[in-house]
């Protein structure tokens, strides 16, 4: 007997849900279809936790007594969503893995623009130039998540949000803090037209990050992984500045710069408050 | 007419050497062998930067002209190590991707132990428990590698920080930042011995981050990925702290962690330079 009635059963590779959800993998189908995959337990109940729910929350077998499970799945069926229980083979399919999670969601890609954006919600936001790496950017907004800042706002060429990788290194971040795409055409003016102090992060800065303070709303400014800002982005900043290295390589992966530096304005900030 | 008589071409990918070297991407092998490989000419110059050569030097077909390169190969040659050219097909086998890079370095697994460490040589070290990520753990050796670290202990059952995965991530600092592997019950002895301030890094700590004073030299305790320190571990430690967190998840990446620390430790240990 079928435990729970409202669950559409589907075994089948083939099946054509299964194959529109398979294909998220690959970014034209995300960007057609404007949805999104999440893999885990742990990320899709971190999702539920902030009002998010999937349009379709697919789970392998065996799992109908799963407390955790059950309440995800009541709040899918809430919010209009469809509850799909599949086979371990079809799991391993959709999440390329040989062991896979047992839980998957399916998520509607937010279409949030600069004007959704509450400046003044935050005293810190996070600006990225041509970011490369989506494991670098689920970090990074991860970190964004723990120190509250107001969102990560995408410049130029960077890396899909929306990949399974960066959906992954958030750990649910990209769920509770928002993500917009921009041109740099169209952030600049977007960001004078109101308060927001930009600072760029600079390897040729002489300003030590420790040595400016930080209004809210600061804009930390990271370039891409491989060369920095271009010149023009960090001409246009309100303050450069650069993180203290004696070592042998000079360089910081770039979510860990962003962290360093996130929680220098955040420190200020609080200790602003007390 | 071959440009460099001293260079062994190998274009099979069913040579010996070629296949030796392909296992290295598994542990065991490279156990068997005490080799490791790291994959592209800014890694490769970074170890010899560093003073550490290959015992294999291999690249790619027309190549011969390239400066670098050239004084890779002579440093390589100089040192007692071979150079080997070979064909895009063998680096495609060698680095299992499609677009390689064209330089591969064949290095040995240096053996060091707790006994080589010399603590006083700097302000702060890093040991990880059960590090599961090789991303993660190179990540945290650039990271080190930038503040000047005197090195990275690896306790319990911790990633291989010989991987491929990790020398990339680390992005050279491998050859810079000394790594020791070893167990818990060594490691305590072996601290008690000598100076050194243990500070554990943990959710549960009451103590914030830039509450305490950091002494040289300090020894930044960091937990797995998932269950962070155990009990046991924690009460051995002669402080433990807590990065504020205001976010809904309530967890940063180990390696973001491990940076907002270090820089701290750092921080005050430059501003005491003053």
């Amino acid at each position: 007997m079928r435990p729970d009635a409202d669950t559409k059963l589907i075994t089948s590779p083939a099946n054509p849900l299964i194959k529109r959800i398979n294909a998220l993998h690959e970014k034209k189908f995300r960007v057609r279809e404007g949805l999104f995959l999440a893999e885990g337990l742990r990320i899709v109940t971190e999702a539920a936790d902030a009002g998010v729910t999937p349009a379709y929350l697919i789970h392998g077998p065996d799992m109908s007594d799963h407390v955790l499970l059950r309440r995800l799945m009541a709040a899918t069926r809430a919010a209009g969503g469809e509850v799909v229980e599949t086979s371990a083979d079809v799991l391993r399919k959709l999440s390329r893995k040989y062991n896979p999670q047992s839980v998957l969601g399916v998520y509607t890609e937010p279409a949030r623009t600069l004007a959704d954006l509450d400046r003044t919600a935050s005293f810190a936001w996070i600006v990225c130039q041509s970011l490369k790496d989506p494991g670098n950017l689920g970090t990074i907004l991860r970190t964004a998540d723990a120190v509250g800042a107001g969102g990560v706002i995408l410049l130029d060429q960077s890396c899909d949000p929306y990949s399974v990788e960066a959906v992954r290194a958030s750990m649910g971040a990209l769920f509770t803090v928002p993500v917009v795409q921009a041109e740099w055409a169209d952030f600049l003016p977007w960001l004078r037209g109101g308060p927001g102090f930009l600072v760029g992060a600079s390897l040729n800065a002489s300003e030590d990050y420790q040595a400016i303070r930080y209004p809210a709303p600061t804009f930390l400014f990271m370039g891409n992984e491989q060369s920095g800002l271009p010149a023009d982005y960090e001409a246009a900043c309100d303050a450069r500045i650069r993180i203290p290295m004696q070592g042998k390589a000079d360089s910081l992966n770039v979510a860990v710069a962003t962290a360093v530096l996130l929680y220098e304005v955040f420190n200020q900030h609080r200790r602003a408050d007390r």
